[in-house]
Order: structure tokens, then sequence, then C-alpha cells
């Protein structure tokens, strides 16, 4: 009500939201569309253009000369200007991606470990993936500024694994103090893979019951657009449900695989030999289909969902589950949604990972109530 | 995009859709306070009030004369001006209440009906109860403008029964079609009771998992302050899980009431007996809660909400019945929300299908893509 000396300043701040929020969403775009996309005059647009190209947000891009007359400038989000990795902390392994402040994947890392390493390890391994992310994309390390991680169990909101049946030294570790980056954020493995669908997934994801399928499984849920935690961050948890054997339907897959295959690679090769038609794989997958199907029934009854992904590693196996899977559905739910293998396969946690601090970055660069924003030529966000 | 002839009268069908929120959401507001909450110029304020005065949505209201000067005239939006009501179709009984655009309710009917009589007879009793009410509220049935209905079963988005397996000649009933109002519109009764939980219960319903607790058994989800219908409507439609027996739940209260005592009272007539003391009812209590929890526990680990809602007729009998579901829950939920009993009673479906006629009735007035608000001298709705 009325107005402060405070109030220039702030609607300053949220000018330099709207027009960094109007070039981001175009890609690149040229005053008069800013114009337009953000509601502001002419001359205040121009004015936070100014401002945004000096601190280095934006940069003016020399078009190529169409036709006669001046060429119309246009200005482009610095999607370069910082680094995201997204974290996936596993029993057999930790996956790394980069990406730009646009998403853009720039480099994938993968670390073997052993469920039985201990905590500090696990986090050298981590740090390691981190380091090796922007080595592969030539980065300098100070360029990533901000850290996703993604892990199994249930993780608190301060980003300390509350537990993990997984993994053995691995409850009671706080992911967002180890990580010396200004931002770090962490969350549940199945609830970041959902996120990453939702994101980057192929259409109509916007409604979903996820089933992460792999060496590790679980359920998550997106709901009208909007990946659902819960109150207690533990939503589609279903180690509370009797009835639902993770384990033991994995157990499916490894009896058909001889024993001296790697536990890590015993699921794919069971893949591998049902697509080859051997009788005893493919019963194994469709009673490991049965078990992932009891589950995601339960999630299916609860929240109707439009459409069902299975996504994980062995989404990429969907040549042979999908259609297992469906008819186990059939037979369990009267109303069976839509069900679709996701396309992100095994990197499905750690695009979620970065997605979140991704999302974490923008809260805080594009919230108005968070001053103005620093200039990107030193690393202070 | 530039502006055609289209532009000024979609203008002020917004402006007026805009001042009409404000006044209604201020109950009785002044042109300054309209001013401020709507961000509009006074002149196209006292414009919009003049036309919404002179076409009976709001009237001036003569202000108590306080202190010196002219009093500033103040605006009321006319809930008198129309009014619906909410249905309850059950299997023993038709409910019925009135309420004002405000959502003011202002009669209560109740209609004995069994679950044998022929779909005609029921239909009939609705009909029945929509005229009981507007008489007992002295109420032209012209004033009744818009008609909600609620029932057991699952009820498509076009308002047809697709199952009811409570009422044997009910499936395939069309709720819309048979009611002659112009506004009319249908949901499955457990969705309608937590509506009405959510729009009228106590504080922090915006999250909750609704336990629906009567002669009908069901659960209904509120997710972030929005009902979660479903893509098939069939949200916590639990008839399609296994290991739930809501029927022989009831059972275990029936069995301790003598077989003389109606089956519509025998519930009341079990938690009377354990409200005494009586030994085979508190346990019969404890079994009736321990088959509900098993339901509810089921919801919570798919939502993770942050309350438990125990609702329904049932709930008026929650001095017996919160406790021994609480003890349940704690046995079958690693995270317990927030239990707590709705006040709502027995009219939380007939309560919830009235705001389910009043949000469609918003929806048709308030959105400016409507056209000009109608005068309300005459039934045009």
């Amino acid at each position: 009500m009325g107005s402060d000396g405070g109030d220039q300043p702030r609607l300053r701040q949220l000018n330099e939201r709207v027009v960094l929020a109007a070039v981001r969403a175009a890609g690149e775009a040229r005053v008069a569309e800013i114009v337009e996309q953000s509601g502001l005059g002419r001359t205040a647009v121009e004015e936070v253009l100014a401002s945004l190209v000096e601190r280095r947000w934006l940069v003016e891009e020399s078009p190529a000369i169409r036709g006669r007359g001046r060429p119309a400038r246009s200005y482009r989000f610095r999607a370069e200007a910082g680094y995201v990795v997204g974290l996936d902390i596993g029993a057999y392994s930790v996956r790394g991606v980069l990406t730009d402040l646009d998403g853009r994947m720039l480099a994938s890392i993968r670390r073997s470990v052993t469920p039985e390493a201990p905590r500090a390890r696990r986090l050298e391994a981590a740090d390691e993936v981190i380091a090796a992310c922007a080595a592969d994309a030539r980065l300098a390390a100070s360029k990533v500024w901000a850290v996703g991680a993604g892990t199994t169990g249930l993780v608190d909101p301060a980003g300390t694994v509350v537990h993990a049946n997984a993994i053995p030294d691995w409850a009671g570790t706080n992911l967002v103090s180890h990580f010396p980056h200004r931002l770090v954020v962490a969350d549940n493995d199945s609830q970041l893979a959902a996120l990453a669908e939702q994101r980057r997934g192929t259409d109509a994801t916007e409604d979903m019951v996820f089933l992460h399928a792999g060496r590790r499984t679980g359920l998550a849920l997106v709901l009208d657009g909007k990946l659902r935690r819960g109150a207690f961050g533990a939503a589609a948890d279903m180690s509370a449900l009797r009835g639902v054997a993770w384990e033991a339907a994995l157990q499916h897959l490894h009896a058909v695989v001889p024993d001296d295959v790697p536990t890590v690679d015993k699921a794919e090769r069971a893949f591998a030999a049902a697509r080859e038609g051997d009788r005893a794989a493919r019963t194994a997958v469709r009673k490991y289909a049965h078990a992932m199907a009891v589950a995601a029934a339960t999630a299916i009854a609860i929240v109707d969902p439009k459409l069902l992904v299975l996504g994980g590693a062995f989404s990429q196996a969907s040549d042979v589950l999908l259609e297992p899977l469906q008819t186990e559905l059939e037979k369990l739910c009267p109303r069976v949604p839509e069900v679709r293998a996701s396309t992100l396969g095994a990197l499905c946690v750690a695009l979620g990972a970065a997605s979140l601090a991704l999302d974490a970055l923008d809260d805080r660069l594009l919230s108005p109530t968070r001053g103005p924003l620093p200039p990107l030529a030193v690393r202070s966000i």
C-alpha cells in the first residue's frame, strides 16, 4: 500500500526477471518480441536489456542481415554462463550428468562402487564424478554452480538419507553438507527420475505414475503437472506396503542367469535371453512384470493417472517387458491407464537431479524478492 | 495482438467479474476497497458497480453513519439472488441441503428409501427432497438455479452412474439429464464429501486423505488444495484393490447388535454400546477400525498426506472410533499423518454436492469468456 523508497528497485528487479524469463522462453528474442511477451514498455525493456547484457546474463547477437534496413537486435540467454551436475548415487554405481543452464546435457560419467563400500568411498566417487563431468565438458570446476543428488531410500528436506535398505553404510549421510558447492539439493531417486520424465520425456507426462524399474525399484507420482513429494517426502514409498516384494521380483530375473555372471549384469542378461526366445527367461520376465504390476496397480487405484511410465534402466528392455507389464496390469486394474516406456533409460535419476538443481537455481535467480541479479563475471550465485 | 471491435466488451466483462469477485470476497465493500482489491481505476469500478446494481447482482447498502461527512457507499453481493440444492442419493436415504450463492445452508431434508427401490422411485425421492428444501426455506422452486448430486459408485463426467454395488437398480442412471434444472452436476459421494471437508472443514484441509465412513465407505484425496478426481473419475476407488473389505468391516459392527434392530440403525447402536463400555462392542469397533485402517494405509503410503480426516456419518462416533483408528494406523504405517474427525457428519455428501453446484455456477458466471452477466430479474443463468 502506498509507495516507499524500496519500490523502485523492487520493480526493477521484477522487470529484470520478467525480461530474463521472456528471453529464456524464446531462446533468442528481438526487442519487439520481448516487449510483447513481457507486457513492459519498450523503454523499460531496453534499459533492462542493457543492464543484463552488461552483467553478462544476456548476450546481444549479431543478426544475419535479411532484406533491407537495419536488422533488429536480438538477445540470447547465456545458458553457458553456468552449469549444474546431477548425480545418481546408487549401490553399484555413481552416475553424473552435466548440463548448462538450459538443461542441455554436455557430459555423462559413471563410476562403479559396491553396495558394501563405506560412506566416505561412495561420497568420494561422487566428487570424482563431478570433477570428471567438468573435465569431460572442458570446463573449470568453478563453472559448476549447483549440484543435485538423487539416491536410494528416503531423503529428508534437509538432504539427509533417512533410510536406504540397498546400501548398508548410507543412512544418516547428509548430501547437502558434503558437497562444497554453493547450492546443493537432494531427493529420492525414483522421485527425481519422475521429475526428469516430466521435464524431458515424450509428450503428455503431466499426470502419471512412474514405475522406476532397475536394480533399484520404486514408484513416483506426477499429478496435474507437479511431482508429488508428500508431507514426509515419502509419497509412493512402497516399503510401507505389504504384498510388494521388489527384491523378490529381481530374483526371478537373476535365477535364470548363470551364477558366474556378476549381479550387476544379471537382469540385462535375463532380458537378452527372453529377447532370444528362451522359455525360462520369458517366464522370469513375466513373473517380474507381475510383481511390478502389483505395486503399480495399488498406485493406479489410488491416483487414477492418465499414464503409467516404465522408467529406469530396465525401460531399455521395454521390447520384452512392456507387453507382460500391460497384461499383468489388465488382470489387476479395472481401469488401465496408457502404458509407455521412458526414453531416458539409466540416466533418468541423474537427469532428474540436474532438473532439481536447475529448479533451485531458477528459484534463487528468478525470484524478485532475492535482490538484484548478480553480475556473472564472478561466481556469486 | 492489436485491437478489434470485440476487445471493449470483453474488457468490460472481465472488469465485471473482477469487481464481482472483489465484493464477494469482502462480503461487503466500499468503492475504495474495491478499487484497491481489483487494481482497476475508480471510474471503471464505479461504472461497473452501477451496472451490476442495475442488473441486481449487487445491492448498494445504506451505511450506518459513523463520524462526520458523507458516509462512503458500500456494496454487497446478493447471495440471496439464487440458491442451489446439494443431494446425497444413497441406498437407504436421499438427503438434500439448500444453500444460497455464498454457500450458507438454509434447509436440510432427508427421505428414507430402500436399497431395493426401483430407479424411478429413488429419483422421485430426490425430486421430493429438492421441493421440500425450497418449501422449508420458503422459496419458490424456480429460485433453485442448480442441483449437485452425489451418489454411491462411480459417476462418469457426463453424470451417468457407471456402477453402484450398494444399489441394485442404479447403474446406468443419468443424473444430469433427470433433473429439469438448467445446471446439474454429479459426482461420486466420497469425493464430494472430501470437497465439502476442504471447503467447510476445520483448518488445514488442503492436503488430506478423506476416509468416508458410514453405511457407505470410501476414500477420497485432496492434494495441494485440489480434489483429485483421476483420469477416469476413479481416484481412490478401493473396489479395485484386493485386501480391502468394506462390507465385511460393517458386519463386525452389525454382529454385536440384536437381530431385530433395523440394519440402518445397527452401526450407531454398536457405537453406543462401545461408548457404554460393552466389551464385545469395543472389540467390534476395533475390528472395524482395523479394516478402515488397512484401506487408509494404502492411500497414505501412496500420497503421503499431511492429514487423515475421518468423515461420513460415523465421524459422529469419533469419541469411540478415532483412537482405535489411530492405533491401527500406527501398526500399519511407518509415517502416520495427523488424524482428525470431520464435523460435517452425515451431511458431508450433500454439502459437497452443493459446493460442486456452486463451483459450476461460479464457473459459468465468473468466466469472462461466457459473455456479459445476465440481469438477475429473470432466471437466465
